[in-house]
């Protein structure tokens, strides 16, 4: 962050925070108030409280009523949104009054708006002149995806060193900012550090995870262990906390920890770190320089689309064939129309026929194939809405093999909990074929 | 709503509401804060003013403090979540003190807990009898998808008449609930009716809509007109506000209003109401018979998800051919491999073999294909980022229409505008074939 005017007072330690979103469309609910999801979860992982959210309009007074009343109660607050050179932007001009600060031109800020708009051809209006009103002294967040940059002050407020922190409203803007300044300032100024590892699991409920590691739960403290869930996945987090007052160096009680919930589950981890499950499918593939073809009845091109998200995937990514007709799966993967009228077209055998024709017309390594039946429709006493085939064919599984699912819940979540364990499945069968071919 | 206890004051009239979520999930990040979002959108549409959305955790100081806040700045205040039998779920204790009300058990109440579980074959355990512990009088909010019974009660809080309603936190549960029973009582205390009319537009942006209706914005009072804006698609509210006090019969100004909106924005509407645009595609084709067919490469499968997205999908939608790499718009689609060489896979040649090879191998009515660079990577001076031919084939096209695009943005971004562009070019070709055919 960039300092503004001398006289900057060190925000001291940084125990709470409260995150405020300004802006009339979250009220009327035009838009989900993604910010302080966000901001949330970066504040925990940085070790600060955050004991309340607030939402309020481009309101000035109860803008700055929501300020003051979290400088009250937090050694922070993160503001997003209202920031920018128009009339309805009155974050900073709220914020400064609430703190009893006065906002005053500074040249130097100034210059630095005029070089930004001049790098990229363009002049600033007498608007933008506001973006130099500052209350100094002050730190200026860089912005490097749109022109509003963050505001970051300390106050004496009655009594109390507050720190102040103002962003502006995209999160695609306000994210990296968070990420490459206000995180570091944060981190510098929180009573204790964190360390984190992060396991991802797939093919256990959130139940039998519990169950497997209630113990550690239990004794759960410093380090702490946490688990999340989301359709078909478990995370599980574990966090070490240090107090920065701690003179003498303390023991890294994380890796222990984390080697005893690996032993315990470790044929359900597919990542530790951050990368999603189709990503590290994707890594897999690319690592062992090898390509995949699909074939999808229910999820309707749901799986594709989640590996295409990621760039790079066109480079093992062949294709997919949607064949949610009948027709389309005999044309276009060769299953045979005699299995389709016995076995019907969510079996086994067409599963597994799905996923062989799919491999040899796409010339690809795998070939991962689905069929079931998502509903609400369509569902009968012996194959209820909810049943799946997955059928996988490559590496040590070259004539194909296939696993049943019966899925709960609604078209949406069948179709979802279906793209999560193919691609589950098709990561263990990657993960098999190539320590054994190795 | 079901009245319990003699005593029930009438709300009066509901100008304000605040939201407050209870939860301190939702204050680590690990839940997105969608109950604040959904009621938001629907206080909004009732004509019932939000001015604060606050998010607490399951701390019963935090939570009562908040819960008076919000009586002493509003007519209504609507908490999410904290309801239920175990010791975490203290909203409902927590409102009754905010209240000055004591809870009561209430032995009627009782025997309709007893009476559910018995009907599901279970039988409730002591902990149960928590929900039974009310602040009589009050109303109690059916739950036909949880075992907690969200709670209603008014207060005279500081001389003012004040209105608590108490949620359970899953969606699920709680919008149903809404629905079926919170809207109507909050209609029924507002002090206006509202009617609302709703446009959905595509191929038209967010500020050339904003262009074309100034006008009408600027004159906007009651009825009100207002926009709001999606990836590739546009929204058009009108609202009719008419006071309940008012004795006389109102005009009808809605429908002008309406009229002049479609007269000046016609070609861009694809819906009035609710549907979204894979849903209106679907229902064309299904109102006509006619199917189709799809070749995806850039959207990987996106597009075919959305639309499968729909119950009913499975009688017009034949299936999809995610032909990514360059071999499989070859072997599925019949794409010359010297045209691919020639002028790439992204030109409007490929697009056009694209679609006629689909519509001709599924044998379908219509063919939706596109082709295009989602980024990062792979753009070049004369191919940026962002360039997509979508064509299409069938109806009044048998040999295949195309039109070229230029999105900006990242990835993702780009992916989602594509599919959406294609649905509206698909959705227009279906309308002018249909009625010319007719």
């Amino acid at each position: 962050m960039i300092e503004y005017g001398p006289g900057l007072v060190d925000p001291g330690n940084l125990n709470s925070a409260e995150i405020i979103a300004c802006g009339t469309e979250v009220l009327l609910g035009q838009v989900l108030n993604t910010n302080a999801w966000w901001l949330a979860r970066q504040l925990a992982d940085l070790g600060i409280n955050c004991y309340h959210q607030t939402v309020v309009g481009d309101h000035p007074e109860r803008l700055r009523q929501a300020i003051e009343v979290a400088l009250e109660r937090n050694d922070a607050v993160v503001i997003t949104g209202g920031l920018g050179p128009t009339a309805d932007d009155i974050s900073l001009a709220q914020a400064a009054r609430a703190a009893g600060r006065e906002l005053t031109f500074s040249e130097s800020a100034w210059q630095e708006i005029v070089a930004y708009f001049a790098a990229s051809g363009r002049t600033p209006t007498e608007n933008n002149r506001k973006q130099a009103l500052l209350p100094l002294p002050c730190w200026l967040i860089p912005n490097h995806n749109g022109t509003a940059p963050g505001v970051a002050f300390t106050v004496d407020y009655a009594g109390k060193i507050r720190t102040l922190i103002l962003l502006p409203g995209p999160p695609n803007e306000n994210r990296p900012m968070f990420t490459a300044y206000v995180a570091p300032f944060l981190a510098e100024h929180s009573a204790a550090e964190f360390r984190h590892i992060y396991f991802h699991l797939v093919g256990i409920g959130e139940a039998q995870t519990e169950n497997e590691i209630a113990d550690l739960v239990a004794k759960s403290g410093n380090p702490s262990i946490a688990t999340y869930v989301s359709p078909g996945e478990v995370m599980i987090r574990l966090t070490q906390r240090r107090d920065k007052s701690a003179t003498d160096a303390e023991a890294d009680m994380l890796a222990p920890l984390a080697a005893e919930v690996r032993r315990r589950l470790e044929k359900y981890i597919y990542e530790e770190g951050n990368r999603s499950l189709p990503e590290v499918v994707l890594a897999e593939l690319l690592k062992n320089g090898r390509t995949l073809g699909m074939a999808e009845s229910c999820t309707g091109g749901l799986i594709s689309s989640e590996l295409v998200a990621f760039p790079g995937a066109s480079r093992v990514f062949l294709g997919s064939v949607v064949a949610y007709d009948n027709s389309a799966k005999e044309k276009f993967l060769g299953v045979a129309p005699r299995v389709l009228a016995e076995e019907g077209a969510v079996s086994e055998t067409v599963a597994l026929q799905m996923a062989l024709g799919c491999r040899e017309r796409f010339g690809s390594d795998y070939a991962l194939a689905v069929t079931g039946i998502a509903g609400p429709e369509g569902g009968t006493e012996t194959k209820p809405v909810g049943l799946v085939y997955i059928a996988l064919a490559g590496g040590i599984e070259p004539e194909g093999c296939c696993e049943k699912f019966i899925f709960r819940g609604e078209r949406q979540r069948i179709r979802s909990l279906t793209a999560t364990n193919a691609l589950a499945l098709l990561y263990r069968l990657i993960n098999c074929s190539e320590s054994y071919l190795r």
